[in-house]
């Protein structure tokens, strides 16, 4: 089968040129479509459901992202995990419900590699890998699970926590619901 | 002279654990000093004057940012240029400010590498040469010149559009610019 790769872009977006170079570094061709921001076509919103934004990137009929675009989204889940503690009720599920869409999209790009660097640590993992001590805090607050929704995510997350360069620099998940326990006490949303 | 890196970090920053993690990925020792948020030291407010954030590393007195953390500062660019085009005045000085602080500090990290990842080209460089196709729309659009500024930058800048993977990537600017203006337009703040 022939490789198919499309790119859903805006010419003028910084992040779809992003995903431009990378593409044309690596020597790979690409069909070009471009967006109407205000009339977003089908095939956006349904390779990109979450976010609904481009550059999108669709491999053989599967979204798939480069690695900028990969911490793009990571940053993505520091927005959406303040959202899951700091709000409750339809907000908080609207919240969890994306933040699970946004991890489960970065865990399909994972794939079986043991990180995303491939063999060994790379700068996606490196940039990832702080909010899992994020996690314990999240389930609590959001009376979820996301080692249930997500397990090869999980299971990448205990592999870079046996590195003692993670281990070390990542604080322990119960200090950190402690604290924000602590945040929600001061900012009145216990 | 013994070589002296300082980290101003605050725990629970999953920003601050991927400092962390690089430099204990790269073996570097340092000194961790917490910030108290709510009453940041005169350490931090001179070592990072623009925002004022951690986390802040500190090579030999001089503030210095590894490759994630001027990702970071480069997303900032897009919200700063957004307001140099969309505010007037008082505002719109603020912002330009800030804008040149931010490629300053950015084009002190470049030094004289021909590029951000060294010999060639590497993400910092993918992520950060976008925002030069907006150049020319903010310098017209506030009215000041970011080469006069950083020089050394916008050398860095021809240096990769003479790459064929990034001019084919890159809008021209008169496009840019045109858009511009046409957004403006549309949301009535000519």
């Amino acid at each position: 089968m022939a490789e198919e790769v499309v790119l859903l872009d805006f010419w003028p977006s910084p992040f779809g040129m992003r995903s431009r170079i990378a593409l044309a570094e690596k020597g790979i061709k690409y069909e070009h479509k471009e967006e109407d921001l205000r009339n977003k076509s089908a095939l956006l919103l349904q390779m990109n459901p979450v976010h609904k934004k481009i550059p999108v990137l669709i491999h053989n009929g599967k979204p798939v992202c480069e690695s900028l675009i990969q911490v793009q989204y990571i940053d993505e889940i520091y927005e959406l995990g303040g959202r899951v503690w700091k709000t409750k009720g339809e907000e908080q599920a609207t919240a969890k419900k994306e933040l699970i869409e946004t991890l489960k999209l970065l865990e399909k790009e994972l794939g079986d590699k043991p990180y995303f660097g491939g063999e060994s640590l790379g700068y996606v993992d490196v940039a990832f890998i702080p909010f899992y001590s994020w996690f314990y805090a999240l389930e609590k607050c959001g009376n979820f699970s996301i080692e249930a929704e997500c397990p090869k995510l999980i299971a990448w997350a205990k592999r870079c926590m046996q590195k003692e360069s993670v281990a070390k620099s990542l604080p322990d998940q119960q200090k950190v619901y402690d604290f924000i326990l602590e945040m929600k006490k001061h900012f009145g949303n216990e």
